[in-house]
């Protein structure tokens, strides 16, 4: 390699480069603009999501300078000097709002809005849906998968790492997995940079090298104190479970027999009869793992038949979101300071009616009922508007708008939270450990209809008549600008 | 963060170190062991893949320590001293052997060899895995799309770093695609680092920052000399051509007036009239490009619809392998030393008839035609064959096999090139740039038949009847061994 790699700076598409040196040579650079991160739709048909990648975020933010061999090569591209040296001096001095990680977001609202000159903001946008785009898709899938597992204390780990797409898809995958419900990873590299507990055994491999399944789990009991038996690598009944047995025997209080793991074949059927095995050796105690291309649907399938699983591995469906491997967050202007020093709204239109844009700075609330503390649904508003907490609040679809509801006796709590300020991290870090406490509370604020493995139900995402009303007289001005210029 | 984030040692699944702590304390970590990767099923309904991740486990590999806090965390997690004294000193000191980048693969055969220490061998796996399953995948994807789009000069430009699953997936899935046929990048890191041409020009956002088509199309063009217009933030038909037309036409030769692009509607109409607009207007070289969830799927469909498109923008079904996303390759041993210092084939068997390895070390050769240069399949053997070139060559299919070809006149070309050999790196490493005509100059010995949308022609990827044998008795023996224990 020519250059080292050396920073992220240039982690961003061209046109983001050629934007700003547009906007350089014309002096609107430092313009201020007002950008907005949302997603159009709910990824694996799940009524919510759940939103990672603030600390990620945090990192980018913090590293984002330009360095000289970045320089170096934007000048071997034909980039003027004057703008090479604006580049030199470069840092962020926005701001930046983002809910927390862990919290359940929907589609159509803003889960990060970003306020700062025309050209750092650009600059960022590539580096932020990279990342806001893969850790919510996961954090998404694993609460699915925990929902479908269930609450009640059976263990779901994570070991994804081999299918992951790269090394960094591995690592924060993982993270957002924990924070969204998952128990433990076999990523030990994750285990070290965030805390998270780490889990894993032995592999087929194991037992290939001893060549005999007694001499391997043999060996694996000298050597370690709790100890999971792989029992697929040749016959799972009629060899694997039995040999697990023997040598637990064997070594008795010497060894935690703390598991079998089913890693191939009729998961319900062989968990059945190795619990069988199991309970009538006196081992009441030891959980039937399984593994093998799990994901919520497998495991309400397995759940359903009945199967004796205790804890589950889950790998490749949910590191990789298999059924949705893409969750189309998009970054968007919502306002920009026009020559006069004000904050003009600005919009979108599309010949596609979803990728039309909802112009202006705004709010985002959720709306929460005080009777019973469940949410009634996130109402969106211009930042200028109030909320009188103590009036009815009208709810109304944003496409259906015929479809209603008068909110009363609620409370509203706004979602976004000071991240950057003028540049400075202003926000408190949390733990990953915090984050999944803070998951687990806000998913029993959400009513279960919208937790399902398919749900027609749709949490209400609405705007304020203010702001559906800006929206419309900005679709219209610029429809009639158009057709009077045809 | 309690520790620094140094270096990928623990980018492994917790249950390698597991198994290399049983081994260092049996005292066998030592003993040489043969593993392979391979896959086991082509992605995406394709005849073939093209392998990808070289380089970067070059990069791993070579970097392979366990640093200061690598220990200082597994100290914390319990491992003894003598163990983590042993980890101190670790570094990667067997061979390794790989197909090319660019090079064309298929299901079942292997594409890596690792021979080595036992307990190095094993701490690899992840991080191999890890990079050859994404890399793989999405250089395979590429070339689909490369071949629906035709070698006819049809540029393909790869964007899709917004939607990939994190920073590295961005950044090695862009080169993953250009050695696989596509043209460029947006990622500017990815050019930076590789070399890449790279490519850009504006977002929607800018026209929205100007407020209008006219102002935006004409300060991009007053600072850059090439220019491709993005007409869809309106109207594309009525506002945005001939906006761009307008401003073309005012520019003249000061600018490049390179293409148009569409982004979203009905792209095939929209693509029509605008080149209509154009050629009329005196603009017959200026491309139209195209972009919006495209893969070789919908490509083809354009094609058949008569879209007069020039040139393709991929972003997330690319990046994302969104129809497949993850490739399953898998990481097996083979052959393991015994207490006697001699090789011993291993198998792996399994419930599922598709988990069953295929026992011993092993060659893989291309058995090329030398009439036309074609490839008539693979042929796998132990390594202590020696394939006759002189006399005819029987393939048989490993399942059917009663399906077999009598091939003469071939030559038998070994695949795998030695990478490293007892830790030192000998492997003469390629540029980006000589993969990617490596992989065209290769898919051309290929026949067609394996390389359309959907296909179900299965090119031979065969054992030699000594391979098979060996496989079939082994199978034999355990099942019997299993059966007397029973």
């Amino acid at each position: 390699m020519k250059y080292e790699d050396n920073g992220y700076a240039l982690h961003t598409d061209l046109y983001q480069i050629n934007m700003m040196m547009t906007y350089f040579r014309e002096g609107i650079h430092e313009r201020k603009a007002r950008f907005e991160v949302f997603f159009r739709k709910n990824p694996f048909g799940s009524g919510y999501a759940v939103f990672a990648g603030l600390q990620r975020i945090i990192q980018y933010i913090k590293q984002l300078k330009f360095s000289e061999n970045d320089l170096a090569y934007l000048k071997e591209l034909g980039y003027p000097e004057d703008f090479l040296s604006y580049l030199s001096t470069f840092s962020f001095t926005g701001s930046i709002q983002s809910v927390h990680e862990g919290e359940i977001v929907f589609a159509n609202e803003p889960i990060i809005q970003i306020e700062g000159k025309l050209a750092e903001c650009q600059l960022i946008e590539t580096a932020l849906l990279n990342i806001v785009n893969f850790q919510t898709l996961i954090a998404t899938k694993a609460a699915r998968i925990r929902y479908a597992v269930g609450n009640g204390g059976q263990l779901i780990s994570e070991f994804g790492t081999r299918r992951a797409h790269e090394l960094d898809a591995a690592l924060w995958g993982t993270r957002a997995a924990y924070i969204a419900g998952f128990d433990t990873t076999s990523n030990v590299r994750a285990g070290k940079l965030f805390g998270i507990p780490i889990s894993g055994t032995h592999a087929h491999a194991m037992v290939q090298v001893y060549g005999d399944e007694y001499a391997a789990f043999t060996a694996y009991a000298k050597t370690h104190k709790r100890v999971v038996f792989l029992v697929d690598t040749y016959d799972t009944l009629k060899s694997g479970v039995p040999t697990a047995i023997k040598v637990a025997k064997e070594f008795g209080d010497k060894i935690d027999f703390y598991g079998i793991r089913l890693d191939s074949g009729k998961m319900a059927y062989l968990s059945q009869e190795a619990r069988k095995m199991l309970d009538e050796a006196g081992f009441p105690e030891t959980k039937i793992f399984a593994s093998n291309d799990l994901d919520e649907h497998t495991i309400i399938q397995l759940k359903k038949q009945g199967a004796k699983i205790d804890a589950w591995g889950v790998g490749t469906k949910l590191i990789t979101a298999y059924d949705q491997p893409a969750l189309g967050a998009v970054y968007k202007v919502v306002a920009i300071e026009n020559e006069h020093g004000e904050m003009e709204d600005t919009i979108k239109l599309s010949e596609n009616p979803e990728k039309v844009t909802t112009p202006g700075c705004k709010n985002v609330y959720r709306i929460i009922n005080n009777g019973n503390g469940m949410w009634e649904g996130d109402y969106i508003t211009l930042e200028k508007e109030i909320i009188d907490e103590s009036a009815p609040l009208t709810m109304f679809h944003p496409v259906y708008t015929y479809i209603r509801k008068y909110v009363t006796n609620f409370k509203a709590e706004l979602l976004l939270q000071p991240v950057f300020t003028g540049g400075e991290l202003v926000y408190e870090e949390r733990s990953v450990e915090e984050s999944r406490i803070y998951c687990e509370q806000r998913l029993e604020h959400l009513w279960d209809d919208y937790k399902h493995e398919t749900t027609e139900a749709e949490y209400p995402v609405d705007l304020s008549q203010t702001c559906w009303d800006n929206k419309m007289d900005f679709i219209h001005d610029l429809r009639e600008k158009i057709q009077k210029r045809s």
